[in-house]
């Protein structure tokens, strides 16, 4: 059997979950059991589980109970339920072969839901099951207390409260989730890799595009400079799109519609669709986020100019990379996120550039400063009130854009170490492209 | 400007919303307004607003009104306001400027949330803005009557609750998206039309590929066939779907983590990521369901066998395809989903395949006889007791397996006509790959 390759995770040891702090929760709460409901692209589900999940609904039931550190039960459509044995079930035990102790205390097992029945239904009757088996919350009717994310459908809600579920809505996962392991940190640093070789396709092109023949039909409009072409055809946003994201499919993750090319001063509108032509001098703003085959996603972004004056692009270009630098340089733990923004905010300020210039958007802006996990965005968020904490993963950065001269964006996604922070997986600076082939 | 290729959507005319029925589901149910809340993921929201959401949640409230067939506001984060102005309000106007009048008379207008606000609690401000505005509900502090999908989140209902709003679930939307219009089953068609590039990448490499030579280092373990090797390296299942996603990546669609590659019998399990040699004479199962830029699927499944026996897997070729052709010959409007789905399965025992036996699982199985749209799994589903109607996209085909000879799948898009159904962006069979570069 052939095993993946280095930038993605098929055959490294499966994920575990920590369901510690649900159960803790749950204890902490006093109450009986926590409920999560929600199809593949629930986050919560796929970070409690390491289910990939299916399009229909599954359910979450994780209850404390007396003989063990607590019971954990999946509910998920009989087609997926071998898939969500091996991931959910499997994946927690100890040993090679799945087949050891569930290493955090809590027993996992598995149930099915029928296409005829809600989740939230399912779930409601699982909750009953575990609290009957556990001499807990379980009076005739008695009410009974059920944490759940705040945003669990509003269907499985109203299933739990009329089973008699008073419910209570928790952010344990997303606390939990805001601190990684170290085999998190490692799909993240794989996921980030593979973001970089979907950068490095798009810096070859950019960096072996010519600049069309002034006298040619795709002539330049009147006071514009001429577009780029590249292997035989005009070089447009779309088409370096379409590269970067061949470039991230053949390294073994997904695009997830997160791939944003955009050429000139557009920043502000950089996820309108369109297919522009990319011109010589013109600033390309190249942004990548692609989700690893376990779930997380990475987060990287470069700016290119081609044949470019050595003007504004290069001053902004120095700018950015400063302040990127004096943001890194803030981050450890206890520091606190807006300390870290400020750095970067009063070094683009240094270099002249208005971090609050409405023009521009925010200097530390979009995209930056945020947790990243199995959400492109999660906590913790730089631009509150907290402080960093070991572990977190956040991305790093900074941007500054003039509707007249372009827009610079620069972000990396960096762990907070005890001592600091770590990039993952460094990709090079620069505002002239280079073939990285 | 250049614009975007064939196969995909950018440079088309942008696909328009219509919220009549949802107006018209408020009359009917003498309701005040209609509220639905999501982020990205939400695909009720993508398709009534066409916004292809942030990470973020929005909010769309929809209100009959006196003096218009309606008003429509959708409230999304600040970032991203300029793109919502273009997809939301822009794309729903008459006019190849979108400045014209709203083709389907209700007024559309955007708001922010602010990253402090909850998506809920600002669409319940909305509800009061716009009822008092139209003299409907409005009385101090009476209760008002919201319709809300099933499934909207939790905590936006209990803003809405809080504020006033007694809630009913409507199925309105999904009812709206199982038909579609002539543009939807255009971008449809392009998505599949992607898909067939996938495939194609596929077969090519399959055929292309040679048997190792059983003398080498990667021999075949004992008693098995010998593994493929491609381009230099051994072809497994993994790097197939690699190529596969590249494939689709170049043809601007995203793999939507719904690329599969099996090998031998696994399709039971073909969702579980691994990294398998594929080996000569087994059966491969390639299938795709990639997204289009407007948020449609694509749904395409074949099977090959390199260096086959002729044996199991051309019998089961045979009544697959005969299965499928016996599914798309019953497709017209008013037919039972089950008629479709019986006449399968007749199919498939005729030729002496037991569509209900155990190992293979389901003849006519997961996967096929759904609907798709903006969501991969939607209205309508053959296996209920619905009728078909026209306009409807489903996926057709089937599938028979066996745990010691393999599988043979083949599903394709269809949509169903006055007189029958017209398969979408058709794709070649055969058993035997061939190469389709």
């Amino acid at each position: 059997m052939s095993r993946g390759r280095d930038d993605e995770s098929h055959g490294r040891p499966p994920l575990r979950t920590d369901l510690t702090p649900i159960v803790d929760a749950v204890a902490t709460a006093d109450a009986d059991a926590f409920v999560a409901v929600g199809d593949r692209f629930d986050d919560d589900l796929r970070y409690l589980t390491r289910f990939a999940g299916s399009d229909r609904a599954a359910a979450l039931v994780i209850a404390a109970t007396d003989d063990a550190a607590g019971r954990a039960v999946l509910c998920v459509a009989p087609s997926v339920r071998a898939r969500a044995e091996r991931e959910f079930v499997s994946g927690a035990r100890d040993g090679n072969d799945g087949d050891g102790e569930f290493h955090d205390g809590v027993a996992r097992e598995l149930r099915t839901v029928q296409a005829s029945e809600h989740a939230g239904e399912r779930a409601a009757a699982v909750v009953v099951d575990l609290l009957d088996d556990t001499d807990r919350g379980g009076g005739e009717g008695g009410d009974r207390s059920v944490l759940v994310p705040a945003s669990v459908p509003h269907d499985a809600a109203v299933y739990l409260e009329r089973a008699g579920n008073a419910l209570a809505s928790t952010d344990a996962v997303a606390t939990a989730r805001s601190r990684k392991t170290d085999a998190e940190i490692d799909r993240l640093r794989r996921v980030q890799r593979a973001a970089a070789a979907g950068m490095a396709r798009a810096e070859t092109a950019l960096a072996g595009s010519a600049v069309s023949d002034p006298t040619a039909l795709d002539a330049p409009d009147e006071g514009r400079r001429p577009a780029l072409r590249w292997e035989g055809g005009p070089l447009t946003t779309e088409r370096l799109r379409r590269e970067v994201n061949a470039a991230l499919g053949a390294h073994g993750v997904t695009d997830a519609e997160n791939s944003v090319v955009t050429a000139g001063s557009a920043l502000a509108d950089r996820r309108l669709p369109g297919d522009e032509a990319i011109r010589a001098g013109e600033t390309v703003v190249v942004s990548v986020s692609p989700r690893g085959p376990d779930g997380y996603y990475g987060d990287l972004t470069r700016t290119f100019v081609v044949d470019g004056d050595g003007g504004w692009e290069r001053r902004a270009y120095v700018a950015v990379e400063s302040a990127r630098e004096a943001a890194i340089a803030e981050i450890e733990p206890d520091v606190p996120g807006k300390t870290v923004r400020g750095e970067a905010s009063a070094e683009l300020a240094a270099y002249g550039f208005d971090p609050n210039a409405d023009a521009g958007g925010p200097a530390f802006g979009r995209g930056t400063g945020r947790g990243v996990g199995v959400s492109r965005r999660e906590s913790p968020a730089l631009s509150g009130a907290g402080t960093l904490r070991s572990g977190a993963v956040v991305t790093v950065g900074a941007e500054v854009s003039d509707p007249g001269a372009g827009a610079v964006r620069l972000t990396d996604l960096v762990v907070v170490t005890d001592e600091g922070c770590e990039v993952l997986a460094t990709y090079p600076f620069g505002v002239v492209p280079e073939s990285r082939g």
